[in-house]
Formats: C-alpha cells, structure tokens, sequence
C-alpha cells in the first residue's frame, strides 16, 4: 500500500481584474474560492480532479516506468483511456520516463469576463486546475508540469517549463500527446495538412481516416500532407452520444498541432507541424505548450456554445480596442473569382479602381454596410500565383494607378464606409516583415483601423510551412504591429485560431477554410451543402470565420455556368447568424442584390452579439443558432441543413417574456432545392413572443434566416 | 320619305407629329384614313356614327318642336335612351327648341402617339366622329355644332360655338345636356359636391342615390353639396352587365360638371359648378364646351385601360417637357397627419426643419427613391385652417428660420433627391395669383421643378367653389406659370382631371379624391376596405392620383389609437401598381420602413410605364393591373380587394414568350385580415414564364404586389 498525505490548505481570496471594453469600462469582480494546495511528500498513485459541476474528471498518473499518464471521464465513463505525454528533442533525451510528481495543487477559479465584441458579452470562466510538477528521477532531471483546467465542457491542459540550468535552449522534434478514444468514433475531419485548412470535411469513422488520400487536390495552391493525420478542430460523436473536439489554444511561438492517426490502437497523438529540417519547435525555457483541449458534452450544439479555448487564453492584454469595429462589409472580390475583374491591371479587366470602388461605397452606404474591402489595389498582381521568386514583388503603400486611395477614402469617409486594407503577401513573409512597419504607418496616416492579410502560395522562405511555429510567429508580429497601430487583423491562409483573440482582440476573424470562393471555381463542384452543417462543429470552434457569405446569384450567372454555390439562397442568409464573425461581407455583385426583398435580412442582421443560443443541430446535418444583438433587442436565427430537407421546430423562449415581437422569416420556398431551385424563398412575418413556436421547413441544402424585433 | 343624299370624298393622308418625350424624341407616323364628309342638304330624321368597330352607335336627331336629341346604342341595344341637349342663358333665351341641322359630316380618324410619360408610350386615337351643326330656325338664329366622337371604348361629345354677331359674350346659367339611362343600374357615386372630391364613394342603385345625405361630413374643410347630383368620374354597371363611366374632358375657361339625378326618370342632366350669384359660365363666343364623356365596355377593366378622355384632349403643346420626372417619393407629411409634427412653427415640434429633411434625404437616397416634398417649410402656417381672413399670409419664399432650403436642396442634390416644393394657398386664391410669377420665378432659380399646390378651405373670394369656371381658370393659370418656369404640378384640393395632361404634361398628378390621410384621422374610421376596389374605376379615370400608398405602420402606433389604414400592408405595396401616378410616394415615417423586407416592393416599383393591362376586376370588389416599365424589361403587377378575401388567378401570358423571369410576391401572410392582422405577409419568389399562372390569396382587405424581372 503506498502512503499518502494530503495537506490542505484552504483560503478565500478575491482578485479584481479590470476587463476593458471597447466602449465600456467595466469592473468585473472575480473570486476565487475553494483553493486546494496539494502537496504530495511521496509517491502517489492518482490525481484527481474534476469540473465544477462534477461532469468531467480528469485523472492524472504515472505508469510504467514513470511515464506521465492520464485519463478522462465523462458521467464516470471514460471518454479517454490512459494516453501518455512527453517530447522528443533534438540532441536531447526525450522526456518519457522515470518522471516523479514532486508536488501538486488542485485550485478552483471562477470569474465572469466581458468580451469587447463577440458572440456573447459575458463569459463565465470557471474551472478546476490541477497542477503536477514532475522531474526526471535521474539523468538531467528536467522538471516541468502539467496542468489540467477541467471545465464543466472540456478540458485543456498545457505542458508548463520553468528556466532550468539543464535545460536552456530547446529543439523540440516531436510533443507526443496522446489521445487514446474509447470506440471508433464518428468522426468529422480534414486532412492534417500543414499547409492549408481549405479542404471539405470527412465524415468516417476514426478507423476509416484517410488523410494521405486528400493530397493533390487541385484547387488548394498549397498543401502539404505528410501522413495520416488530422488537422484540429476535430469533432467526434460516440456511440454513446457523447461529442468530443480536440484543438488547442493560446498558440504562441510553437507550432501548430496536427493529430497523427493510428487507427489500429484508436490513438490520436500530437504530430507538431515541422519544417522541411524537421523542427518542431524552437524554444528555450521558461515556456509553456499550448493548451490542449478535449471539448466534451452531450449535445452537439454545447460545442459552439463553450468558451473553452478562449477561457484558456489570458485576458485582454491592449486595453482599449476601440478602433476595432463590428462590421458588414462589401468588396471588390468576388467579381475576381467569377472572372469578370482581376486583380492585377495587366489583365485590362482591373477590378480595384477608384470608380468600382465608389460604386461599392454606394452600395454600402445604401444599405447598412459600413466596410469596403478592395482587393488588387497595390501594385504587384502580375507576379503572383505560379511564380516562384515573390519576394519583393508586392509593396503595402503603392496603388495602381488607375486607383486613387485617398480619394476612395474620402468618399467611403463622407458616406460612411471605412475601407479595409488588403495586404497579400503571396507567402513572400520576409519582404512583408521588412515592409511590415511602413505598411501599417501608412494605414495609420490613412486612418483605416482594418486589414485582411493573405498567405497564397508556399510559404517563402521555402521549406517553412503555414502552421509552422515560424508562421506562428510571424502572424504574430503582424497582430502586434496591427496593435501598435490600431489595425484590426482579418488574416487568410492563416494558423488556425486558438483564441488568442480574448488577449488580442485585434484579431477580429480569419480564413482557415474551405470558404465561398471554392464554390466560384472549384473543379470538384465546391463546398457541397453539409460543408456548412459541419463547419460551425469544427472550424468555428476555434474562433471567427470569415466565409464572405451572402451569394444570391446561386448559380453564378452568366460568369461560371460549370459552378454554384450549392445551398439554397435562405442557407446563405442564415449563414450571417451560424457562422460567427464579427465582420461579415455581402459578398455578392451590388447588382445581384438590388431588388432582392432577401437582402433586407443582410441590411438587418447584426454583427455583435449579447448573447448567443444553439437551439438544435447535429453535426453534418443541421444547426440553428439564435442571436440577441448588442445595445438592441433585436435576435437574428439561422437554420441551416445538409442536402435533406428537414423541418424544425424552434421555441422561441428566449424571448423576454411578456413581450411582443415581429419575426420576419426569410425560408425557404416551397419547391427550394440547393441544385434544382436555390433561389426559390419566402419571406412571412408573424407577431410572437417567448411562447411562440415556429416551424421552419428547410429544403435540401436550404436554411433559413429570421429577425425577431420587438414590437414597438 | 325624306331625302337623303351622300357624298363621300375619301382621301387619305399622312401626318407627322413629333411628340417630344424628356429623353427621346420620337418620329410618330399617323395616318388619317378614311375620311367621309356627309353634306346634309335638307331636313334628316336621324344621322348615325359608330366606333370603328361598330359595337357603339351614337344616333343624332331633332324631335318634338326641333329640339336636339341623341342616344346611344352598345351592341345594338340602347345604353343611353333619347335625351336632349340645350342651354339656359342669363338674359338671353335659352337654346333648346327650334333648331336645323344646317350640315354635318362624319369622319373617321386615326393615329397613334406617344405619352412623355404615363401608363403607356403608344396611345392608339382611333374613333368616328359624327359633327352635326344646328342653326336656330328664328329669333337670333343663333348656330352651333354637336360633334360626337365614337370611339370603340365609348363616346364623347361636345358644343362648339363660333363666332357670330348674335352671340358675342355668353354668361351661362344651365348647361342641360341629358343622359337618360336605360335602368335603374347599380351605380358607384360620390355627391355632387362643388368644393372638394373627398367623399368616400357609395354603391347604391340609381333610384337610391342620395347625395344630400352627404351633406356636412365633419372632416371636410369645405364641402357645398346644394342639390341631388353626383360628381364624375361616376360608374355603373347595367343588368345586362354593360359598364358605363360619365365623366368630361378636356375642360378649359369653363365649369366643372356635376350631373344632376333625376331618380324617377331615371334621368341624369348636368349641373355645372356655379358661384353664389348661380352664374356657371361666362364666356364668348367663338368657344366649345368641355367634351362630355361616357365610356362604355363590357368589361370593368376596359374602363382602366381606356385612354378616350385624353384622346379627346389637344396633343403636347409645351414640346420638351424633360423637366417632367416620374418618380418617388418621400415628404416631411405623414408626421404630420399623425400629429407627431406640425406644420407650422409655433407648435414648437415644426417638421420642415433642414435636419428632418435631410434625414429623408439620406432615407430617399438609400432607397431608389428621388423626390422629397417638404410641407410648412414657408411662413404662415400660424395662420391656417380655421381663419377666414387667409389672403396675404402665406408667400412662397420665405422659408421658417428652421430650415434652410439652399442647404436642403444642396444636400439632396449631392445624394440625387430633388426637392419638390410645396405650395399651399389655404384657398387664398388671390394671394397665389399675385405672387404667382415670383413663387415660380423662385422655383427656377433653386433648380426645382415640381410643385405640390394645396387648397385647403373655402375658396376665397368667397361665393367661389373649388369646381367652377374661376377655379378652373385659376388651375390652369398655375399650369402655364409651370410651363413657363418649367414646373411639374401636383395639385391638391383641385379640379377633377380632363385628360389635360396630354396637352399639358406638367400637370403630373393631383388628389381629388379621399386620399390615405383621411385614414390618419377621420372620425368616420377612415378609407374603409372597400375604397381602392372603387376608386381605379371612378376617380382614376380622369388621371393620375397622388394617393400617397405606402404605410406600413397599419396600426398608426403609438400616434393614431383609435385611427388605422383600413388595408393590409401587401394592399399598401399594390397601390403602387393600382393607383397610377407619375409621382408615387412613400408616405410613411422612414423608421417603420427600415428593416421590412416588404419595402423593397416599393425601391423596385417603377413610376413609368410601358404599357398596362387590367388582368381582372370588378368594381368594389377587387382589381389586379399588370405594368411593363419604360426603358426596361420588368413587370409589376398590383392586386387588391375589399374586405372580402379571395383568390385570384392571374395569367402571365403576357410576359415575352419563352424568357424566363423571376416573380417576386408580396402577398398577405395566412393569418393576414386588415383589420386584426394587416401587417403579416409573406414574400416569395418563383421561376415564371408567359405560360404560367400565379394564384394569389387576398385577405379579407389585403391585396398582392407582383415584381417580375427578367432572368439574366
């Protein structure tokens, strides 16, 4: 029998963290109660610790020859068996065995933060960490912890490395963090490519995973999959009922992770993204992995609605980010991918001038929009895609000539409309961090607070990779320059994000997936109508998505007669409330809206959000997703469903109660179908309130969109 | 057996007629063909003429002791029995008894020509004409001519009078032109009254007409109603199913026409608008009556699409009238008549300021809408209704303190919204004229070119009605000050239109009838549901109606409580069809048009017109009229009822054959009902070509409206 002593120490203590709103400063009073220190004299057989409610637990031990093990359990039932944790480095030992716990302290905290824009206000963090501390036995007697934060939806726990005199500069080849499942899941994945996140999702199960089949695909301009292995956020259901996503956050001078697949064992392990010398990771201590997270609930829609990955990361660390603006926005864009304008000035079809660019603005100003993006604005355009030497080519401060900055400034100014800058790098990342300065200085002398970067193309310097811990930095260099001057970062071809978003709120949205323009020319008939069933299960638990919405010229005529998107017109308005974003782009022809009544919801919806409720969904075939707006009282929802047509029944309890509202639904027509008939809708308006119930009658590969306003 | 000789000179000759329209001129060839002059050398029993397709027959005559006669036959049965023709003078004898024929002549004519704007290009002018001159056989022997004109759609007719030594100045007591009616038909009547057209109409047989009953209705500012007579446009519909509209065109130097209703005759007789010194008409010879007017169809909707009262008005005599724009409209208006504004200053919540009007500037400007009216912008309204003494207060530059018009008409200039004055007279008539030329004058210096004129009250000088001879001549002294100013005129409390706006296109629009503001506060509940079923069949045959459609806020919240438009609001978006104008407002506050989907409707309509066609209809009861804009390939189509729900099926073969469009329905919700539901209504859109058929689900007060777009 082995000995075991338990000290605790218990104390209240209150801490006040000042939350910086955007416009408001608010105090927000936290308190951490029940604080348990947890000092082990000797050798223990297990730690212990479970969420606040006491839904999940975490336990923690060592095997073996004294490897680092744990296991997680959900409803007292394992949802993962005893996986293993340790690293690989270069010309070190790797750290795996003959580690003892030479203390640990189980603490509760709990507070309520303010979100300076988001998809809710407030957001209870409240969890359960424990904390080991190990050490090598023998050898160099490395000594780093772990620790597990153990919410009531999940877990996430971190790899933590203290400055050490045996242990200075760090090489890390390989973080082997296990995941090892209970059952052969059902799983919703993409490739574990390092390179890009534009791939459609996978619905197999884990035994039937098949990364290395995705490689080649011919519409990605960079991809690289080095083996069978799968990119995060990844989403699982068991047959138990019980939906699993496994990501990371608070991603900071690492890299990226990816989960190796070995479906033998029903393992995941963590598989770093390297670069072409085979680094990981270059380091030194003190420092801390990411988190890792496991997601767990019993209802799909409890995935969207966690903060999880945003609870790991720190709080605002900018202050006031005022300068960063929920908003819709239009752009000179998607006339490139149909084809009818480019972005380079060669072509003679030059999408970026100053007349298109007031011809948006118009638009815009008319309609509730308040952002204009122009994209091919800068010199450059000709020696982009398919050339290998970029570096050099693009500058961030010189227009084409035919495009006069100032002046479309000045015009959006008068009428409203803030431009937001485009910054395509074309992967060429050393002559963008040259430039990085000059380019956001001359932002700041322009007075725009916004811009969407973009990475198409192999990473230059060669051999480095998207989702590699150089990427990672460098993005991060650009966040912090956008913090210096006052510029919100929208990136494409981006890392992943890990919600980092909480400390720097200046990263209003990214990319990271397959988005609308795949639908415009992709040779495998783009995003087929379950993309976006699965999308806000995976993808969009990792943060804001801009997927540039709002197609309603479905079949894209008369630019792309072999492409369409393929939902029906209502999914596409639905989108704006699904798909969170706190910058959303109608990103349709001006031409293809005029007339429309449909537009109104996109004149209507709000981009910042009080609170938000997944009301039903299961992931690859439906979601519904209700929306109060900030400062308002008006609610938005979204419905949108795979390629079968569904009717759902929505409750309207969310409601105030007592009080009347009108809903305009924009549904779906009666004959809709995404392929046969997508531009088929309705719009009705009923009187409602908090006992209503609405039936929606989603058509395959339809949706609907519906604004709830109170009845004055 | 009397003798009859006929001398036929046919000829055939051409005619170019350049019709100026605001954007093209357009070479019309019109042909007169078939031109017969009949020669009448002794006495005739009976001369005949029929439409050029024969249906119609008018038949002229003498009987009795040489009074004139004539009757009317529609598919060889009579529509009109004999009645006579005649006129009492003051101080001379009265024509009636006694007269010859001297000559007549029939003639046939034919052309086509082009509105400048309207609810057609193309006007086909095709009628028989039967010219009869009559000479007194003793005493002054004084000679006139009758010339009827028998068009396919009905007949007109009028007095031409030339000079002659016998008769040099004429002061008219009694025009007695007979219409006896073959029935005791079901008519659709207002009261005859000589100061205002503000009475809702009423459906009663002939024999039950009773206009006194009209008398003193307590929302009329004025109101003379001295005998049992009807006001025209007025409608009926025989037993055999056979629709007749009385009305008269072209009316100049002249007094408006009331018909008089002999109930045991079954008689009607016009009854000019007189004075109180019971003078009708003073004028000299030579001159011609207005024509007096019967339109005569077996289809109600053929009443609509008949264009006989402009036909038998003069072609454009101003030439270029480009200044002339159809368009929308929004006005600094409804706020008042929902007393959240007023007019005049001194109630300290003036409405005309320059911030309000800008605030529908950027509302106009947002929304495909290009006009703003802008009331109580002048000095003066302190002293309005309710004061007798009215001359000398208003003048028509002099704006309030509050509200800059330089900087309005600036500001909406900058964003495309034209100002369009306002004018309101109180019925200071010699104010106004006084003032006419520098009111104008100062139009044309601030670059405005439409005009909404407002005669609110008893005509002053007193003893004058708003329909007589003095009104009349005042009108059209405020049309030619437009046509020298080159202003568009919207008159308000105004004579009945003629059709003058062939001759006078400025004349863009009036009221003249109970128009939407009486649904803001009218003790007797407002425009009951009834109303827009009876209206296109009797007001709107005289001409365009500025009714100013649009309220969305049904309910009038929170300002009207015990006030509501009597319509759903699918029905308000179909009065933008039904309702022909040239200028169409929408009449609603801008905030309870934002965020309803329903108002793109009303960004779309359009305000000129190709060609129109009454689908179907019957009166009182429901209409649905189909229009093609000008310079453009859309349709819309608008479709009211009354407060009975119905179905209706509308066939779209006549769309182009083989195109395919894009049908977007704004119909009442299920549930809709004008009175406990006008606001639910239900948007959808469907793939249509010229062999479809759409049915529509009118409530009870509800209506639809149509868009249909061609496909790209």
């Amino acid at each position: 029998m082995a000995l075991l002593v338990w000290v605790y120490l218990l104390k209240r203590m209150a801490l006040i963290i000042f939350v910086m709103r955007y416009n408001v400063h608010k105090l927000l009073l936290t308190i951490l109660f029940g604080v348990g220190v947890l000092s082990v004299m000797a050798s223990v057989k297990k730690l212990e610790v479970t969420s606040p409610s006491g839904g999940i637990k975490v336990e923690f031990f060592l095997q073996g020859k004294g490897e680092a093990a744990y296991r997680v359990l959900y409803n007292a039932k394992p949802v993962i068996e005893t996986s293993t944790l340790g690293f690989d480095f270069q010309g070190e030992p790797s750290i795996k065995e003959g580690l003892a716990i030479t203390s640990s302290a189980i603490t509760e905290f709990n507070e309520t933060w303010e979100m300076p824009w988001g998809e809710q206000l407030k957001v209870v963090n409240h969890y359960k960490q424990l904390k080991v501390t190990l050490a090598e036995k023998a050898g160099k007697k490395r000594t780093f912890s772990l620790v597990f934060r153990v919410f009531d939806d999940g877990i996430g726990f971190r790899y933590e490395f203290p400055k050490q005199a045996s242990m200075g500069k760090v090489v890390i080849t390989d973080e082997n963090t296990q995941f090892k499942l209970t059952g052969n899941h059902l799983v919703w994945w993409q490739p574990g490519d390092w390179d890009i996140y534009e791939h459609l999702y996978n619905t197999t199960r884990f035994t039937d995973i098949d990364a290395i089949s995705k490689r080649n695909h011919p519409n990605l301009a960079q991809t690289y999959i080095p083996e069978n292995a799968v990119n995060t956020p990844v989403t699982m259901k068991t047959d138990d009922g019980v939906y699993l996503s496994f990501h990371e956050a608070a991603l900071y001078n690492y890299a990226g992770i990816t989960l190796k697949v070995d479906t033998t064992n029903l393992m995941m392990q963590s598989e770093l993204v390297g670069n072409s010398k085979n680094i990981k990771v270059v380091t030194a201590t003190p420092f801390n992995t990411p988190w890792r997270t496991i997601q767990i609930t019993d209802r799909a829609g409890e995935l969207i609605e966690s903060k999880l990955i945003l609870n790991l990361n720190e709080p605002n660390k900018l202050g006031d980010v005022s300068y960063v603006k929920p908003t819709k926005y239009v752009g000179i864009w998607w006339e490139m991918h149909l084809g009818k304008a480019s972005w380079d000035m060669a072509s003679g079809k030059h999408g970026a001038t100053t007349e298109n660019a007031k011809k948006y603005i118009d638009f815009a100003a008319k309609n509730n929009i308040h952002g204009l993006l122009v994209e091919g604005w800068n010199a450059g355009w000709e020696h982009w895609i398919g050339f290998e030497d970029r570096e050099g080519v693009f500058d961030f401060v010189t227009p084409y000539p035919d495009y006069d900055i100032n002046e479309v400034i000045r015009y959006g100014k008068e009428k409203g409309v803030a431009l937001i800058m485009h910054h395509e790098t074309s992967a060429a990342t050393q002559t963008y961090d040259k430039q990085l300065d000059t380019a956001f200085a001359f932002m700041q002398k322009l007075d725009v607070h916004a811009v969407k970067t973009g990475y198409v193309g192999k990473i230059l310097p060669k051999g480095e990779y998207h989702h590699g811990q150089y990427m990672v930095n460098h993005y991060q260099r650009v966040l912090d320059m956008g913090a210096k001057y006052k510029v919100a970062i929208n990136a494409h071809e981006p890392i992943m994000a890990t919600g980092i978003r909480r400390t720097y709120p200046n990263f209003i949205a990214r990319e990271g997936l397959r988005g609308q323009e795949f639908n415009a020319w992709a040779s495998d008939g783009g995003n087929m109508p379950e993309h976006l069933t699965i999308v806000p299960f995976t993808r969009m638990l990792a943060g804001p998505i801009d997927y540039t919405p709002g197609i309603f010229d479905i079949k894209l005529k008369p630019w792309k007669p072999n492409n369409q998107v393929n939902n029906t017109l209502a999914q596409q308005l639905a989108l704006y409330v699904v798909l969170y974003s706190p910058v959303q782009m109608a990103a349709d022809l001006p031409e293809n809206y005029e007339g429309n009544p449909a537009f109104q919801f996109i004149r209507d919806v709000a981009v910042d959000w009080q609170e938000s409720k997944v009301l039903n969904g299961e992931i690859g075939d439906y979601v519904t997703i209700a929306r109060k707006e900030r400062n308002g009282n008006r609610w938005f929802v979204g419905s949108v469903t795979d390629e079968n047509a569904r009717t759902l029944t929505i409750n309207l309890d969310f409601l105030d109660a007592g009080k009347k509202y009108t809903a305009t639904v924009y549904a779906d027509g009666k004959d809709a179908d995404w392929d046969k008939n997508p531009i088929s809708f309705k719009i009705e308006n009923f009187t409602v309130d908090s006992s209503s119930v609405l039936n929606l009658n989603l058509a395959p590969g339809g949706g609907a969109a519906i604004s709830i306003v109170p009845v004055k």
